[in-house]
């Protein structure tokens, strides 16, 4: 922690920055075990918020939440060749237990398709079963070398959906609903602006026919992946013998999706929106929206002043802000400035004898802004201010990534952006594993995806930026996280 | 499963009884992995709802949520002597991670104190930084010998709580505070009646001064402790070395509790209120408090029934009850009356025909009861009637408790109401654990709480049932889960 706000700034040290913030917020800690990480209540909260938001959005359109053994037999994920490759590399494995070992390891559940799978086997019996539409809340474990709080961790918290259809068709709908869903929670929640697309093979989930992904743009100008959705076609359920009568009186195996965001997002959020003073919360997802800090130099202020900042506390709690009161003592107003403001509250307000004498307050922005308001306007004030602040946020994240996005570029402009810390770069590519490759150990940047209609360019390029040889898709670079 | 309605009735085996609800109303499976179950969405809404209702009484009370590791070095768990040697013998054990043998095995939590103490340690330096309230939604692991859903599994998700404070006298106000919580949400959401007290040392959590619990009375007239508080002491601050400096300048190590409930409420539920036609829900916890059932026979009326059914269900979700339009085709009404009977579903409205044309609507109740009431009364009705049922599951289980509850028996009587399959019994307790082991031996029941002021008989026992001495607390035994 360098300056005198005992932050590193960002332009100095992006990744050191990064670990001051969660440590200035109070988001979580490492703990005594190996690339785990403790989440603390200033972190949970913001998670309990995303929680919510993709719980209502999963439960809007049809999901309903189950829960799955935390262990998987051994035997099970081998069950699927490119899933026990991807996999097994990276599981931590119970050999004891109650005191004996066992005479088949369990692993604990780095995903849950396979033993998700057992159950949709016994459930699912006809067409009228179907879609099973499944989620689940829980922690899974990747046994990762190189961990950093929320980004990569050996245990996270996550969703994962588990869904199965009776046609192609309707799996690879559900995969891009999903994909959707996340890019509007990350849009509308998080203000994280995200491109989303196709993954090539090497970037695959082992065991999917097609991924899609969520990449957002750090403003360290690397790229985050936030959310993945996998068609797994019939992969799993040949695997695990999940058919089922259809309409027509035949037997076919199921067609089915998996998706899932994890607490990784918080890191998300933390390098989308975070300044030199710390966090900066998006309303939505804050877990306090606005604090209030009384000013009071004497006692006989003190008790006017608190009278007046728990009415508006009510006040505020009432018309369903998240509000918070910092009524401690021994603790002077700059200092729980200070703190809050490291913590990322979007709305502080600060009021004294003054203020209650000329019926005002004051209204501070996390992101900038500080004026009087009247006091009988606060409420309204408080919704617009959240509201502008919550446009705001996600305006200047996207005008961020355009200015760090490159189109047209030729092949040494393509890796001179790269190697200079650039970041999206939109370019053709042939279609051949060889050229993605030679990019990568060059550049360090990989395809983060090939983009979605949307999210192409308005003239798409005509050949690989690489090989020169004619383009079969538009892709999108970046070195990533 | 054995009658026409495809379940054992509760007088012929309760045991089989509790199965089969649990199969008809689909609310889990076991799984493939030992003594580990899945918890279907019917059941997992039942346990969203608890943690809802439960959640937001722990934040009223202070309280906040957060996230520590799912594994616990095996040295942790030995720093408290007691407590290791209670919770060593059950843990399951990693002991590869990453395709490599660990230096030192990981145990899967069966309880996070161990691991949330090395937190505290790190948290807390001074009185200021008191009370430290906190509470973790989580999976555990107990390796369990016989399992049986939701009331004993090998992997079982609860919230723990976890707090700590400067006096000794705090710490014990919280413990009995978090116990009035579980009592008023069991009662108040459940509709379970529950006694509380506190347990004997043979009873007591491992490491724990005092551990007081929730006892309620199965239809079976067994009890089935539903959660516990402990008092710590500063036992686990000594073992963890969380000091603080006091607001007089010296220092002293925290005074802590714990206390948590688990997903073997769900089997508390299940067993409290169903009946031989399946699962009753409480409406403050089912996951539909009703369902819409159209009847219709011909096209031309389907499509008028479920217009209405439609608009009716618009309304009443409107009204914020959780509602279910059940528009399935091919499945004919009788058919779905009886699958959410099963369910538990605490009203059905039938509308048909004939409903429409003369305004109304028939209103069952699964708990007996149906009439037809104003389609224009609907929304009113069943505001009604869903309090209405709620009351009287408590009243019909708190009179149920009562008539199975015995007080001022003699010795003889004791035995033969406890050999006799009855439920509790108050007595006089001399204090020692030999009489108490004795009547267990003896009586197969336990002394489920030394109960609390207001559960005490109003004439207190002044011998001990057992050897006739002098009775140092009034004592509840009963045959338990």
């Amino acid at each position: 922690m360098a300056d005198d706000k005992g932050l590193t700034p960002r332009a100095e040290d992006f990744s050191t920055w990064y670990t001051d913030v969660i440590a200035r917020a109070e988001l979580a800690d490492y703990s005594p075990v190996r690339g785990c990480m403790v989440i603390r209540p200033g972190g949970y909260a913001i998670w309990e918020h995303m929680q919510a938001a993709l719980d209502r959005m999963f439960k809007e359109s049809g999901h309903q939440n189950a829960y799955f053994p935390l262990f998987i037999p051994q035997s099970f994920l081998a069950r699927e060749a490119e899933h026990v490759e991807g996999f097994a590399p990276e599981t931590a494995v119970v050999t004891q237990g109650g005191g004996k070992e066992l005479e088949e390891p369990l692993v604990v559940r780095p995903t849950s398709e396979t033993i998700i799978y057992a159950s949709f086997a016994k459930w699912i019996q006809s067409w009228r079963d179907l879609p099973m539409l499944i989620n689940q809340w829980c922690n899974v474990v990747r046994w990762e070398m190189r961990t950093r709080l929320f980004l990569r961790t050996t245990e996270f918290l996550w969703q994962e959906g588990h869904t199965a259809h009776a046609t192609a068709d309707e799996a690879e709908a559900e995969a891009l609903q999903m994909l959707k869903i996340y890019r509007v929670f990350m849009e509308d929640h998080m203000a994280m602006p995200v491109v989303t697309g196709l993954k090539t093979d090497s970037e695959r989930f082992a065991g999917a026919v097609r991924t899609y992904a969520c990449e957002g743009l750090m403003q360290d100008n690397k790229a985050l992946q936030a959310a993945t959705s996998h068609n797994l076609g019939q992969n799993f359920a040949r695997a695990f013998d999940v058919q089922f009568q259809t309409a027509e009186g035949g037997l076919d195996y199921v067609w089915s999706t998996s998706w899932g965001a994890s607490t990784r997002l918080i890191g998300g959020l933390i390098m989308t929106h975070g300044d030199d003073a710390g966090l900066v919360a998006p309303p939505q997802l804050a877990q306090y929206q606005v604090v209030i800090v009384p000013i009071y130099r004497k006692d006989e202020e003190r008790s006017v002043v608190l009278e007046v900042a728990h009415d508006l506390r009510e006040e505020l709690a009432a018309n369903g802000f998240r509000v918070h009161l910092d009524a401690r003592d021994g603790l002077k107003p700059g200092a729980k400035y200070y703190e809050w403001e490291g913590k990322g509250v979007p709305l502080r307000i600060e009021i004294g004898p003054r203020d209650i004498a000329a019926g005002t307050l004051m209204l501070a922005r996390r992101i900038g802004g500080k004026e009087s308001i009247p006091r009988d306007a606060a409420a309204d004030r408080v919704g617009v201010e959240l509201e502008a602040i919550q446009r705001s946020l996600l305006e200047t994240a996207r005008e961020r990534r355009e200015a760090n996005s490159l189109r047209g570029a030729t092949k040494d402009e393509f890796i001179g952006y790269l190697e200079g810390g650039g970041g999206f770069v939109y370019a053709g590519w042939c279609g051949s594993a060889e050229c993605e490759q030679t990019i990568k150990d060059q550049t360090k940047a990989t395809i983060r995806v090939l983009p979605d209609d949307e999210f192409r360019s308005d003239t798409p390029p005509s050949t690989c930026v690489w090989c020169g040889s004619p383009s079969t898709a538009e892709a999108i670079w970046a070195r990533a996280y």
